[in-house]
Parts: structure tokens; sequence; C-alpha cells
């Protein structure tokens, strides 16, 4: 078995600050804010060091998780929690009324889980183009608004960054929103998860190869990422099965009684929390059993990939939420950048 | 753990006659034959009795399995291969050459891995209007043929069946090819195999939950699917992958000292074949190491099904996977029905 | 030239009975209602003998002429009218809350005007599969609604007809919506006109051949169609530019001094009303400007057809009002038929 | 009436150099070549001096007229003209084998006619980012090909030109390949020419204005130009019809006889040639025939633009006409570019 200090160089990065940390666990530097609207959760983590024991950059992290994004309501205050918050980063940012704007849908149109950022932007009001032509006096409430959908590498043969990069050099907008679909570190978050960020992002972590940082840092402009978890890669899949297995177990156990008459397809264990003794997980997993969450997964990660299955791993009715989480997304950015949008 | 017998009532049905038995094991009833042209293997199975130890229907069963279809020279040798098993399919149910073809397209457009049937049937070559217009005099090297997408349950609210059903009430045609993406029980099989059959089909088995049979029985003429494993549900990538550890584990301890230096994703361990021991794998996974293969199914089945997280598992590259399937697959079909198609 | 008579073999049917007549000339046993709403003019005629002078079949009509659909504002107040309109007229037809409705999107899906149909139904609500289910109690306050998109004849060999009647004969609706995009038998009309009738509907006359009727007598139960003119002929275009012509010249030269300083492609003469003399027609136009419009659209059509060039007019930004139109109709059509939609 | 002089200003560009000129009319300066194989007809024309009577830039103009695309034969023979005459090209600006190429798809991928540079882009085998990894060593007979579809201006707020250009700084490109859809200037072209150009392209002249020239002079490297006319504007689909009845009306006068019993629309007059008087055409059409073609299209535009019904004209079947044209050319241009595409 591979020693903790050797998993880091397989470890597969995950997007997500939130699976990242323990919030009740406060450190020096990290500053950590929880709010819950209606079934809305929003965390709120501002990382104020480079080097921190998270790992990662400095900036403000949101994280806004919700349920089921295809039922009218839920998806409502959705658009408002991410309004509200989208402003309060760009405010915090300092970026001004009349700052430009251009708003980048990264990701495969073709790939339905990848899709996210080009169904994003094409629902963006942009507005540039009326501001470019001379005789025509534009309504001060529509800020500046261009739109980019670069492709992926694999389409195009170029980097994202650079395609992005060269646009900014001749439009020169003031910031930059990029939208994403990312890969989840795990299932319960698919789909269920937003994360606002003013610290960058890497296009294609989603779905392909990770690629050039889009950041302060590359493009010398303020960038908000937004990105939302669409697909977990195989390896995840096995993994996170292999807890709620062990959970399974355990819940069936203590509740045998009760449940001997429910069909065990029926018998939902999600929310029950009573961990198996390391002895229990031995005698049901074996060796595994006395693997970490994280080193299962990189174990499972070392299985399948030499043999080419490392798939990717989507709920049945993506099509549907894509259309939605687009359809949500684009709105609350709309709102966000334009005063008079809904008016 | 349960029993085999109560097994079988939670068992996911295969589409598959090839997942299902050990070809060497010949049985009284069931005829077999086996064929390799270059790198696509075709295995023929003939059920002769109604009563028979793999409870699948009489009838015949041609899987074709092949190698990566959006390789050129793979894909024009596979379209030779189904038009002539599809031809000898049609004279062993002694279709003449006058026959009129419904050709239906199964599975729902807006899915990528469940648009197979769509796809295809969009690209197959109707002419069945030219046969109705009484001036016109058809070219009888065309057959009269019609073609069918019927939607999905979901999204017409009407069974496919009774959709096809009523439109042979009213056109009359003298058989049926269906085409349909199938959900695989094997991760192995993923847009490797084509199941050609005339023993009939249950539209929807792929991605959505089982209908009506379309077969002969039910439409009163012979009815030919072609079905392709497109997808498989995350229970078997789960079990399949436990299968792999094991496997993993095997191969890496025997070939450790010849490895050492390779890294780990990069040691393809895929046609190594010894069996761990019992003890071994109890070692390795504990009560899980002593389930057979159909067992961990089930046990992971049972996991994921009542926490919803039972999903759809696919390969990253799916979108342009199914465009050549579906291309391939029509081009065969139009070469099979129309005499003149490629002249 | 043609006399009056002979005309009528080629005469091209309008599919819009606003295109008929002059609503001032009242007739016995025709009943006409005008209504204006805000920018939207409802105009109703009750046609109650076979027999009539407009040679259309007995029946309501109802035609409402709209404004700019990509208007928010517009679209929302239009949806209004709509409900309001398609109840009335389930009403009149007696159609109570607990009947069946089979809502049926004619015409083709990869041809941007004619996809009208079929992009509506994908909004619709469906719940037949539901009323299916023996198990489930559905909420009576949606009503069983099924969906069908045939496909062209032209895709399937199969008249839309016979795959509808063949699908009532197994399901057994009380009632048919059929949507559809018509062609326009005028310049004024296209995209800016929905005619709602319960006197039947020809599947493809909007784009392709005339199809066998929808309606009462053939399908033995009340059809609703609802038909939106999205393209026109090429032969229409011509014959309308032709009176703008007359009309163009008439304004201008009455108004010359006036406009002398505007750029001719600015001076918008559309609402300008004064008749040419028919010697100044003919002066302009030659022996053409002696033929009644109805004439010059037949010898435009004449001219047109046979070198092949009778080709389809759209508007430049049709994909989006495409998008717009079914948005709306299909909103209406749900907050028509399930009483709860809204809520 | 306006004056020669006084139409200039208006005058709707053509994209197609044949619409400009009688190829009988020799001039120096310029060298024309014609060429027929098949049903294909090759028109080259080469402008050498900047001055000249076509008001043209100086360059090679290559114009292909083919027949039906849809057609398997034809569009066979027409790849490999549109091959054959890419490489001439290629030659002749001295590109080398190893020179790196960017494919550039211009125009509107929602709206059908305007969405063949988008579509032949996305089958444009790209090998750029393979040659950017330096552990790999690319097979040297696939060029370094990078491929993009900046979208249209209306919805990115971006001119095509700063995102080629921006891009072009980035990634330093040695040529460009663009592929436009063009509007024609006569019924007669549509979906029916292939120009091919080194002299430059102003995107968006097909469907929207027109926007900043591509060419060696904005770009500071060679551009091949790929235009093809998919769509007519009203206007022109008016004036070409006028001219059209004029035949018509010539046509049958001649014929009377020999045709009095085949139906008007069957007539097919379009190889006919003989002129009308000058009388005659005033008898018909008045005023109007007394006008030059040009004149006649000026008119109509100028009738048809302010009250916005300058629509767009496309063939019933131009989504099909489309798919099989993007297909055609992106095999073309992958043979050009990568020696060994086909093997």
């Amino acid at each position: 078995m591979k020693k903790e200090k050797d998993l880091k160089e397989y470890t597969i990065r995950t997007d997500l600050i939130v699976d990242l940390f323990d919030i009740n666990q406060e450190e020096e530097g990290i500053l950590v804010t929880e709010n819950t609207q209606e079934d809305i959760h929003i965390l709120e983590v501002e990382i104020m060091k480079e080097e921190n024991k998270l790992h990662k950059k400095k900036g403000k992290y949101i994280t806004i998780s919700y349920q089921d994004v295809t039922d009218k309501e839920n998806s409502k205050a959705l658009e408002q929690v991410i309004v509200t918050e989208l402003k309060k980063l760009m405010e915090s940012l300092k970026i001004p009324e009349t700052a430009k704007c251009l708003v980048v849908g990264l990701g495969n149109r073709a790939s339905t889980p990848d899709a996210l950022g080009p169904k994003t932007v094409e629902q963006v009001l942009v507005t540039r183009y009326l501001y470019e032509i001379e005789e025509i006096e534009v309504d001060q409430n529509y800020r500046n608004v261009a739109a980019l959908i670069p492709g992926v590498t694999g389409n195009t043969g170029i980097e994202s960054s650079d395609i992005i990069l060269g646009i900014i050099d001749r439009i020169k907008p003031d910031f930059v929103i990029a939208i994403d679909a990312l890969a989840s570190s795990s299932m319960d978050r698919i789909n269920k998860t937003i994360q606002m960020t003013d610290s960058g992002i890497h296009p294609g972590s989603g779905v392909y190869n990770n690629r050039k940082e889009l950041s302060y840092e590359t493009l010398k402009i303020p960038v908000i990422s937004i990105g939302v978890p669409t697909v977990i890669e195989a390896f995840v899949l096995v993994s996170d099965t292999m807890q709620y297995l062990l959970k399974h177990f355990s819940y069936n156990k203590e509740n045998y009684q009760k449940n001997k008459l429910v069909p065990v397809t029926l018998r939902n264990y999600k929310d029950y929390n009573r961990e198996l003794s390391s002895q229990e997980k031995v005698k049901l997993l074996g060796e595994i059993g006395t693997l970490s969450e994280e080193q299962v997964k990189e174990l499972i990660f070392e299985v399948l990939t030499p043999i080419g299955y490392n798939m990717m791993v989507t709920p049945k009715e993506i099509d549907f939420v894509m259309d939605k989480t687009s359809e949500v997304l684009a709105n609350a950015i709309n709102k966000s950048l334009h005063k008079n949008f809904d008016i």
C-alpha cells in the first residue's frame, strides 16, 4: 500500500473547496461564514494567506448547496441567492457598475454534462457591439458585456487560456466571469453545488485534462469563476460506494428488526451516521477496510486507469438538469450584470 | 447474505445473451457457432426450445464483438459483417425481397447514450411514400421502407409498443427492424458489441424502465432487433471494478519485480488471468471476497438504489461514439434492405 | 391572361381565414366578432353552414394578431389571450375537464420554420403514463395528456394522419390539439398571427405538400388546431412586393417635397393608403399593372414553379422567433389543459 | 429614377466575382481560365493589378459551379475538384507542407443557412495540441492544424476579426483558411457555387452586416477563403423573378403552339434565351421594363428595406443541403491539409 506521502503525486485535484475541510476546524487566516436560506446552504470561505493548510489559493470561495434544480420554486430561490452572492463578490473586488465584462463559457458543447458553460453563455445578454457603434447611445443600466465560447482543446487544438488571453488583449474587458462544469469528488455534490470564487479556474478540469489557469495572475484582470459539478469520474463512484456499503451494513444491522418487511431497495440509510468499528470494517472489506477514504480513491484510480475504464458518471436525467441549471445561471448573471435586466 | 434463489427476484436482466453463458458448455437444443473475421468476433446462438437453461426466448441471437468503432477501417469491416449477418437473419426468417419493412428507432433523442435508435433511423433510406403514389413506378431495387421514432414514454405518455402497434395496424408492414441502445451488464461490452435477434426487444431497457416487448408474439410479424450496449448502470461499474481490483492485486503481486519502475497507472493487467485463491480474496476484500460476481452485483444494486445513486456510466467520448455507431448501423441497414443502395 | 375561373385550379390554398374576406362584408351564416386587447387583435369567425361564400369548413376560426413575440411583455399578454381563447374553444366543444387530450406537433424538426409543432410539443406537460400506472393516484388538477411528434412523410414514409389515427385507435383520447407551422399568403402575417380552429388542419401545408386532413370527420373526436404562419413561399413574396412597389411610388410621389432629404431606405410607407389609379399602375407596371393581386400571385407561381425556384422565405432571425413562439404556445396549452399548472 | 452614379452608394456588394463580369470581355491585367470536368465548371480569374475594372482586390478567384450536392456521385467529383484547386492555391501562395494552419468557421451556428462555416470546421481534423505536447512525436504527414468557430457579433459582442486576430497573435499560424456562407446575388448560384480566393473575406456578409475584412493586409499571413452562397435576400429574389417573368412570356409566346397541352407549371423555360425587345418589355412591365437588371435590384431593395421585409430566401431542403455541403468541404480541406488523411 502506498504511504500518505506517495499518494500526493497521484491525487486527483478537487475543484470544490467544500470537499477539503471540516468547517469546525478553525484556522488562522481562514474565515468561514455559514448561512442557510430555506433549503439552500451558503458557505463562504475566505483564505487570506497564500500559504494555508488547504493548499488553496488566496481568495473568496462561496459554496452554494441546493436541492433539485428542476423544481420551479427551488430554482427561483437559488437564482436569487446566486444574484446576491455574485453581486457581493463583485463588490468585494471593487468592480464598478461601468466595468466591462467578458463572460466565458468553458467546456464542450457536444458533451451533455460538459456543455454547462456554453449553454449558459448562449443565454447571457450581450451588449458590447452596441457600445462599439458610435451613433448609438446605450442605456447605462445595461452594462457593456461581451461573451465567448472558446471550445475545448481537443476540438480547436488551442488552449482555452490562449483564446481568452488573445481576445482580452484586443477588447480590453475590465473583468471576466467564467462558467464551467466541474468534476465532483463526491456523488453527493453532483448538480447540487455551485462554487463561485475570485481565485481562478482551470478550464477543462471537468471532463478533460487540466489546462492553464484563468486567474488574476494570468489574465491581469479580476476573474470570477462559477463552477458546478456535473459529473463524477468512475473511480469516485466506486470509492464512494465502498463507504455507502459500510453504512448500508451498519444501518441494516442496527435496524434489522424494524425494517425486516421493507424491501431492501427502499431502506434509505443515507442520513444514518454510526461509524463501523475498524474490526467490523476489516471483517466486511478485508484490507480495503483498513484504508482511509482518500486511499481507497487512489487505489481505485490505479485500478481503473491502466485498463481505460475511468468512465464518466452522470445522473440519468442529465440533459434536463443541464437545461435548468444553465437557465438559472444565465438569469442570475444577467440580473447581476445589468441593473435593468428584470424591468 | 441472500441465497442464490432469492437473488433471482432482484436480478437485473441483461439484454445480451453473451453475458449469460459459457459457450463451451454445450447443451441440447442450443446451437452455437463462432467465427472471427479480422478483429471482429461473431457468435451465433440458436435457441431451439422455449424451455432452456438460459431462460431466453426461442430464436437466433447474433453477437458481434468489435473494437473501437471510431476507427475508419474497423467501422468499414464492422459494417460489412452486420450486412452479412442481417441478410442471413432475414433469409432465415424467409423475408422476401419484396417484403415491406418498418424500421423503428427506440430510445430518447435528448439523452446522448440513449439516442442511438433515433440517430440511426434518421439515416435510413425511406421509400414507402413513393410506393404510395400511384403515378410513380418505384425502382424495385429499393425496398418499400417506412421509419418511425416513437419517442420515450416519459415524453409521450404512451408506451412505444402502443405507438408501433397502432402504426402497424394502419400501414401493414411485413416485418420490423428495431434499433435500441441497451444497458450493458459489463464494462467490457460497452460500445463494443452488437446483438441482433429475431426473438424480440424491450423498448427502454437501456436507460429507462422495461416496457412491453416488441416481438412476433405481440406484433404478429417478424421482428429483428439490433441492440448496442451504450451505458452501464453504476452498480455494474462498481461490481466490475471489484473484480478488476482482485485482478490488479494478483497481477501486481506476480509481476512486482518486472514492473517496479513502471508507473502504476500504466501497468495494463487487463488480459492477465490468474485467479486469486479464496483465501487471498478474503484477505483483500473480507466477506465481500466470498461472494460470486453475481452476488456482488446484487449487493451493490441494493446499496445504491435506496439512496438514488444508481447513476448512468458512459465513456467520456460518448457523443462521438454514438455518431459513428449510428452511421455504421444505418449504412448496414440500408445495404441490407435496398439492393441498389450502394450503386 | 387566365380568367378568374381558370385561376381556381392553380390557387394555392391559404390556411388563414383572415386572408379570405373583408370583415365588413357581413353574410348570413357567418358570425364575426372583433376584439382588441392592448396590441393584440382577436377576430372570431363562426361559419355556421357547410355551404358558404368563404369555401371554408363549418366551425369556429379564431385569429389572434400580435406584434413581435420576442418582446417579453408582448409574449406574456399573447400567452394570456391564447389561454382565454383556447379555453373558450374547448368549452364550446363541450370538452369536460376530465377529457383525455392528445397533443400533436406536426412538421419537420430539422427545418427551423417548420419545427414549431415539434418544439412546442416538447414543452407540453405529459401525464398519461402516470394515469396508466394503477398504483399511482394522479392529482385531478392535472389532465390526462399524451403527446406525439409524428415526423414528416418525407422522413417516415407514412402519412401523419395514419400515424395519428393508429395511435388514437390504441390510446383512445377524447380530443386532439394539433400544432403546425403554416405557409402564409401574405408577408404581413408571418410570425404575427395565430389561428385556432375546430374545423381541422392539413399536416404539412406549411413547408411540404398537402396531406390528409385531421378533423372531427377523419378522427371521430374533436380536433383543435393551432397554426402559425412561419414562412411564405417565394411567389407570395414577389407578388406582395409588386403591391408594395406601387404603394412606394404613390407615397414617394405624394410626399416628395417633405421627404427629399430622408434616405430612401428610411421612408416607411407601410401605413400609407392612397391607391394608384389604373392608369398610373399601367404606366408603372405595364400589363402586370392591370392584374388583381390574386392574378399576380398565380402568375408568379407559374413563373417560379417550372424552374424549381419557388423557394422558402423567412425572417432573418427565424430561429430565435421559433424559440419564443413555441414557448408561448406550450405555456398557453399547459395552462389551458392543467388547472394547477401555474401553481 | 436614380441615375447610374447614384446607384453606386446603395449597391449591395456581391461576394462572387462570377456575378461581376462577362468572361469573354478580356482585359489587360485580368487572366481568365475555364475548365469543365463532367458537370463541374471551374473558372479561374487572376486579377493582377489593384486598379481594375471589376473593382475587386488583386488575387486569384476560383469559382467552382456544380449541380445538386446531395447526389453522391456529384459530391465525390466536387470534393476532388476542391482538393485540386485548394492545393493549387496553396502552392501559388508558396505555403510549404510544414506551414501551420488555422481553419476558421465564420457564421452563426443557430441559423441553418449561415451555419456552413461552423458545421464544416467541426469536421476538420485538428492536430495542433499534439504538436504542443513535447513528449509526442507527431506523424509529419499530418499538418499542424488548429480550428476556430468565433461566433457572430450579435451573440458575442465582438467582431470576428478581433477574435481571430487575438488568437493569431497568440498561436502564430502560418496561414488561415476561412469558410463562410455568402449571400448570393442570383437565384441560380445558391448552393451551386463555391468561390475560393486568396484576396480575403468579410465575415458575416452572408446573413448579417458587413464586418472588418480578413485578408493578408489585416492578418499579415496568407488567407484562403472558401465561400458558398446559401441564401439570397428577398430583393434579389424579386428582381430575379422579374427577369424570369420576361423570359417566361417570351418563351410561352414563341412556343405557344407546341406547348398548349402542357400544364403551365411544367413548361421549363430556364434555358430559353431570346431577349424581348424594349417595346415588349415596356408593354409587359411598364416603366419597370425600362430598367436594367441592376436598377431593378436597387429599386426593390428600396421598396423592401424601409418596411422591414428584406427577408431571407432559401431552398426548402436547406438543412439537408448544408449537411452535405459541409461534409464535402471538410473532407476536401482535410485531404488538402493532411497528406495521409485518406490512407
